[in-house]
């Protein structure tokens, strides 16, 4: 089966139309707002027209279930999210959110009747712009939030979450009747823009996911002696910001001969004083580590803090290493890897197997179902921001796999 | 001869009593004050009780004469200056000050008189607490500042130091006769606390000054692509903060294999947008290097320079490095050195030939005559802070270097 990209398109750029921001300025679409509203009663509607059965949850993430021929079986789900960041794009969760409904629509069109009920779903507040608080719409749906969560977050504005979902029609003290029970979804399937430069840089167009990176925030703190940057000789010195620089220098080369999935990033960094001519008393900065096994973010973490102590002792300065984050990583079942390498195969598509290092709807569901995901390139890696771009003929692309992957796995 | 420690402990605490901050809180006592007033009206009545010839300038620079027996002959100057930071320490410029009123003062008391005339100053406006412009009283005295310039200087109440050094009782339009011409001044010596940790942790009573150091402050800017910490794989990164922290790895290095003397200091990095979860778009950092010799900072910032390049180019981001502010080194020269040698070791004071790095009145008066500088130790290096000590028992011995060159170059 095929997926129509004259539609997909038309879906899309519609969509886009319900928008908050100045002309030019890119997508603002909050949920709970007006043109979210009018965004989901856009997309209800062809639900509806095309005979799928559509619910709303007590916090507004809607599903469209076209029925299965065992109602008794676990469903299959797909979709993503609707809202916007502030000034963002048009294709961060637009994607995945038409891309599950075109393929529903072929199957309809097409006379398919699937096996297992399939659901698409559209989350809300994935982009946790309104509270500051991401993928709160699965969250809430997979139990990681409560009602009692959902009272204590407030906007800027001091409007809590709950009032807020209440205002837009919903009725959150349903929620914990709506939260999905493990056994009752067979797999997610989310398609996603990359939001990143590989598949661009490196041509392909299609990433099928191979792992979901789990994370570690370790911060290194290192505290010295200030001294006059004149006046101190270099061999009295307890200088933080050359053991800083040493260590950091390494983190590049440790990261690189662990395997091709792990990263380590160093973004941040915080130095005392932070003048030009006084030697730090402290220097304080955060390695991000991501990939898609614990063990090799276990030794990457236990690596560094081998050479922060050698570099510590080195340089005579104190330092504290810790944990100040943590994710798990996320198994990608090898059965759902390969239906879509198989799928992949057969449609002919250009893909190659990589990690997802951010967090989408998909990592929650993970907590109640075997997820999958699809990415298609972004141009130039560029996202949240209007310049978000990706080649119409890669999303016909990408909902062509998660198409034929729903198909294959619900019959 | 040798100096009275007592006599110099109980100048020292009496000019401590002339203070702004609050008990406990150091030493406030800025330029121009009233208490600034008392502090010179104490010295100035010491200086005339022994027989001085006082002379003030049109700033406030004061001048004590011990006039000379061939006063044909250019001046002999030592000195320091009397204000300090705000809740600074009793020792910073009053060494100076008082060592040589008192190195004097025995002259005096054992009839030694000179055959150049010996001047004791006590500079203005040292440490720029009012204007946040350093050595402005040793700056206008050498003309590198001038009446034109102290118009357009303000503090924060927008008072202009003009009007400040006016409403004192000074006279700054006559400022252009007070300007030292070159080769009025024979030497200018100056006693000073370390304000650094050297003397200190080495156990040496007296640091002979072996040069000041010049310095140059080179900003290299790096500028990479900012991306998400997550989903960029290693090898398609232009990470500007790990070329920043390969750079910086090697600058340590770079200083000691120059020589003892040479210094080079990171103190100072600002990456944008300096989060933890994002691969940095740029790092900008400035480094610090100061010498005694123009060519070794050069040879220090050439090879910085080439470091800058090659991990630049590594890490594939673009770079730039300037020279953002400089001073050349200053020479002292040998036959002073010598002098000051030749008296330490009749002294049998254990001394070291070291360094300064950090910015005196000196530096100014090397405009228009040969400084030397004499260093006693700071404990723990602590300076600018109520903590500041410098032994009594160092000072003295300081002094009694200070007025054992005095004689021997006077004579």
């Amino acid at each position: 089966m095929q997926s129509n990209r004259d539609r997909i398109k038309e879906m899309i750029e519609h969509i886009s139309t319900f928008n908050d921001a100045d002309p030019g300025e890119g997508i603002s679409r909050f949920s709970y707002s007006e043109n979210d509203a009018k965004a989901r009663k856009y997309l209800i509607d062809i639900c509806e027209d095309i005979g799928l059965k559509v619910r709303v949850d007590a916090v507004g993430n809607v599903f469209a279930r076209l029925v299965g021929t065992d109602e008794s079986l676990p469903v299959v789900m797909s979709g993503s999210h609707i809202d916007s960041v502030k000034n963002g794009g048009r294709f961060d969760g637009l994607v995945g959110s038409i891309g599950a409904l075109e393929a529903v629509r072929v199957m309809v069109e097409e006379g398919y009747q699937p096996k297992n009920s399939i659901d698409i779903v559209f989350f809300a507040e994935e982009e946790g712009s309104n509270f500051q608080v991401p993928v709160m719409g699965s969250k809430l749906l997979t139990g990681k939030l409560t009602v009692d969560d959902i009272k204590e977050i407030k906007n800027e504005a001091g409007i809590t979450a709950y009032d807020m979902i209440k205002n837009a029609g919903y009725d959150p003290d349903n929620m914990p009747n709506d939260v999905i029970a493990p056994g009752t979804v067979k797999n997610m399937i989310e398609l996603h823009i990359e939001q990143s430069v590989r598949l661009d840089k490196e041509g392909h167009t299609i990433g099928i996911i191979s792992g979901i990176a789990g994370l570690n925030w370790i911060t290194i703190t290192l505290e010295g002696v200030q001294n006059h940057a004149g006046a101190t000789p270099m061999f009295l010195r307890q200088d933080p910001m050359v053991a800083a620089s040493k260590i950091i220098a390494e983190i590049d080369g440790i990261a690189k001969a662990i395997n091709d999935t792990i990263v380590a990033t160093v973004g941040y960094i915080e130095v005392t004083p932070n003048i030009p001519n006084a030697i730090p008393n402290g220097v304080k900065f955060v390695v991000d580590v991501r990939d898609i096994q614990q063990e090799t973010i276990q030794q990457c973490v236990d690596e560094i803090k081998a050479v922060t102590e050698k570099y510590a002792k080195e340089n005579d300065v104190k330092f504290t290493v810790e944990k100040t984050a943590s994710s798990e990583a996320i198994k990608i079942q090898d059965y759902i890897k390969e239906v879509m390498v198989e799928q992949a195969e057969k449609l002919d598509l250009d893909y190659v197997l990589m990690p997802s290092g951010a967090v989408h709807d998909s990592n929650y569901m993970a907590e109640v179902t075997d997820v999958a995901m699809i990415f298609v390139p972004s141009v130039d890696g560029r996202s949240h921001v209007n310049e978000e771009y990706t080649d119409w003929d890669d999303i016909k692309a990408g909902v062509d796999l998660l198409l034929n992957t729903l198909v294959a796995i619900s019959q």
